[in-house]
């Protein structure tokens, strides 16, 4: 049986190129793997993406759309391919919506945003969340043309961070320091993993 | 000041014609009037409405694009309309969402549904609300070529149906029998009309 892990962070924190280093680390050692991401990892969510991203939806909309995305993620791809024994590795999970809707926006109080979270995943949550903690200052840097969510002022990416900190506590995410290399980063990933794999078999065996 | 009044029923009606009737019937009389319909009111809900209507989204990925649609709706188009005194006349409100996603696919209970509802609608409601009743082996039969919803089976928009009448009466909605003709409707739309309006006179002087 595969896990579900998901790599968090702002934008330009080097998420993504995480998640893919991980990937092929996963198919390396023979495992079936399924890259994904939120908003857009089915064809309905490119489409909500394509919205997101370059349209201007008001922020209650914004949101919804979100939910919409990730509803349709996981009740068609992440859940049925867990559920066939893969991994499913996604670049963001329902804690990104905590973080800029939540904490970002804050156009809603964060124990509803909760539940609204719950609702749109169906109760599903990553085994393994993997947060690249990273000042905006020095990831909003690394961006070339920015969309309309990287485009926000940094006063609203400081707060997405800080959301992320604090969410990752409750959430027991791992926290991991962006200034380091990707190969440093994928290795604290790997143990993490190493890890929680040693623990399960413990707990079957 | 203009009301805010919403036509609500099953597919094939009539509520578009009566919302027709009824927009004409206020211009005729001087009133500013915006006509608009859920979803599908703002630029963002017609890109939407196409994905509801076009694409095969799961339920929960369903509900939450009607609720963006509507957050978009209310927000851009109906709030401001109705704060600069124009009439706003809908073809659906947020009863379509409990009667088709509550009553016809029971994904959600209703006092969740609801409570959804209010957040995108930001707690606006509909100073009048008409449901035009009609059995749905009959409203069928007039529509053309079917949509996604259209095209659901029979048991479906009879569970709607039945979920529109008790809704209505919870909202206090006005239910118009639906065998009758536009005329015949229009008129009674205008007489629930004038006794809101000689109602709320009333109050105010």
């Amino acid at each position: 049986m595969g896990l579900y892990v998901a790599f968090e962070g702002i934008e330009g924190c080097g998420k993504t190129t995480l998640a893919n280093l991980f990937c092929n680390w996963l198919k390396q050692k023979g495992e079936r793997v399924v890259l994904t991401r939120e908003p857009g990892g089915t064809d309905l969510g490119r489409r909500l993406r394509e919205l997101l991203l370059f349209s201007d939806p008001s922020p209650m909309a914004e949101l919804f759309i979100f939910l919409a995305d990730r509803a349709e993620h996981i009740k068609k791809l992440v859940k049925p391919s867990l559920d066939a024994g893969l991994w499913v590795v996604s670049d963001r999970c329902f804690l990104s919506t905590l973080a800029y809707q939540g904490y970002g926006r804050g156009i809603l109080d964060l124990d509803r945003l909760r539940d609204l979270c719950r609702l749109s995943a169906g109760g599903l949550v990553p085994d393994l969340i993997f947060l690249i903690d990273v000042d905006p200052e020095v990831s909003l840097a690394r961006i070339g043309e920015a969309d309309r969510i990287e485009s926000e002022p940094i006063e609203f990416h400081k707060r997405v961070r800080r959301g992320y900190l604090k969410e990752a506590k409750r959430l027991k995410a791992v926290v991991l320091d962006g200034r380091n290399s990707p190969s440093v980063l994928l290795n604290q990933v790997i143990d993490s993993v190493n890890q929680m794999l040693a623990a399960s078999s413990g707990k079957t065996t």
